[in-house]
């Protein structure tokens, strides 16, 4: 395949690897100036936007550019589990250096429509134009039933917090790819959540649906930065249990736990339930763990349980791009 | 106003510029994992993204920061305008340079919020990050009562071509700020196209209302790129006569000829009305000039009217990224 010379040519490149709109909800696929999207009667859509930069979210070096394309849309689509909803349709924003319009292009389309029809997810538009760096900007669309979306803002004093999954395991594929300079090891759980992360859309529906979560939001930044901005959103403190942190497997102690806390790109769902609706909470949900990791207090502040049975502030410590470098 | 080296502080700044959602169509603002939104019972949402980067849309030495907020929505809103929609939200990502979190992100505020006032579209959400250079992806949702959207395919041979305004006004002004080494005359009206340009709300609309335009489309990369696409989707050819170009005031004969035919950033209409239509179109909209450009053919290709009275290919000369250098 060819790098591209015309903007238009690459626009086709895109749509080649995406279905053609077959009428239902999204009118118009690309190639006009804007997409069309009606969403069913009685729900309302749910709109979210997210970066994916080369050198901030990922490495070319490092990572395979059909990671790349999985992840963006995956981890975009996260944010629309975390609602509480299903992720409909896509506009994907473009910016690729010539060199990156050939092989790259491809291998990057390859990833981006596994997770498309994964998540049965269907491109409406987007952008595409040269730049030096390879640029993402991802937005999604999903739908939810109106009123059973779920916010942040939920959570009382006394609610249950709970996370999906594992914590920590993203961060530690990663260092795996550090050390790795470059090979990719798809038999690594760590490194293959760090790669193709999982959206974990249907769990967040049947909270939503059955209205056990308070509030809710996906772990994206690392449960020490992320945690706060729920509390905050409902007005309440969390106190967490370092020994209920679901850490991955086979690593323990404190490198575990530090993971757990802090480590980054798990998106696994972080949502608090009342006293009561924990008791319907399974232990898993289709096969995936449910970790009761604390609860929610009435003061504001994360406060976390130390060796002494003694209780301190919780230091966030995850990803944050404008934070200065330690 | 201090640079930023925390997320959650740039975020908060953002909002601040913006009211805060008030109820109505759009449920939930920034704050939260995405944004809700309701369009109105019989409307379709209208969904549009595009780049505004640094270094390839604008200069950040040549262009104000204000302008850099205005423009990014108003051309995104164009393409809203184009399908016979009204704009309605937006999600804006934002990635910077630390030096530019404090006066420049303050003055592209400034415009960003004039422009979201002006065209009574709401901020739903977005992401921020940091990078080398200043990246802007926005999103805009708009809304359109169903059936009346207006596409680029709809042009029939026989329909006649018009476009809004003036054509080549912006390039106009985008040279006279290259030689001004920066400053800003606000009073040129040249300049003035390139730096705040005005989407064809209204005029899209009523377009659309009427059903007046078979097909429409937004001249952003100049005429003799944006044309073929609309003739393309629709299956048609179209024939140009070079003396009906509205050009900028104040230039004439083929230079002012090139820069309508092969400047861009204009963001007027372009669109082909039916012979019994065009009986019903004004030669002004609200003061806006309306002009006969030319005619939709049986043919494929668009062919321009040259000096003999004979026809030859109109070459696209317009802006496209992917281009190689000449």
């Amino acid at each position: 395949m060819n790098n591209f010379h015309d903007e238009d040519a690459m626009v086709k490149e895109i749509a080649r690897h995406f279905l053609p709109s077959r009428g239902g909800k999204l009118r118009l696929g690309i190639g006009d100036d804007a997409g069309l999207w009606k969403p069913k009667l009685g729900f309302v859509t749910i709109l979210t936007s997210d970066w994916f930069l080369e050198g901030s979210h990922f490495l070319r070096e490092k990572h395979p550019p059909d990671t790349v394309g999985w992840k963006c849309l995956a981890r975009a689509a996260s944010d629309i589990a975390a609602m509480g909803g299903t992720p409909r349709c896509f506009l994907l924003n473009l910016a690729l250096p010539v060199v990156a319009t050939g092989k790259w292009l491809k291998g990057f389309l390859e990833g981006l429509r596994r997770a498309a029809k994964s998540l049965d997810c269907i491109l409406a538009g987007g952008d595409t134009t040269r730049s030096e760096r390879i640029l993402i900007s991802i937005t999604v669309l999903g739908e939810i039933r109106e009123g059973q979306e779920v916010l942040r803002s939920g959570a009382h004093s006394g609610d249950l917090l709970y996370v999906s999954g594992t914590l920590g395991e993203a961060e530690w594929g990663l260092r795996f790819l550090r050390k790795s300079a470059g090979r990719v090891n798809r038999k690594n759980a760590g490194m293959r959540k760090h790669l193709y992360p999982e959206p974990r859309v249907e769990l967040g529906r049947w909270l939503a649906e059955k209205k056990l979560a308070t509030a809710m939001m996906d772990v994206s930044d690392g449960l020490s930065t992320d945690l706060p901005r729920l509390c905050a959103a409902s007005g309440v403190g969390a106190l967490v249990d370092p020994e209920k942190l679901p850490a991955p497997r086979g690593i323990y102690g404190e490198s575990a736990r530090q993971l757990a806390l802090h480590g980054g790109d798990d998106y696994e769902l972080l949502f608090s339930v009342s006293a009561a609706g924990a008791s319907r909470l399974p232990a898993k949900f289709h096969g995936l763990r449910l970790s009761k990791i604390g609860e929610i207090t009435g003061g504001r502040g994360v406060r976390i349980i130390d060796k002494n049975g003694m209780t301190e502030p919780l230091r966030a410590a995850g990803w944050d791009p404008f934070r200065r470098q330690k």
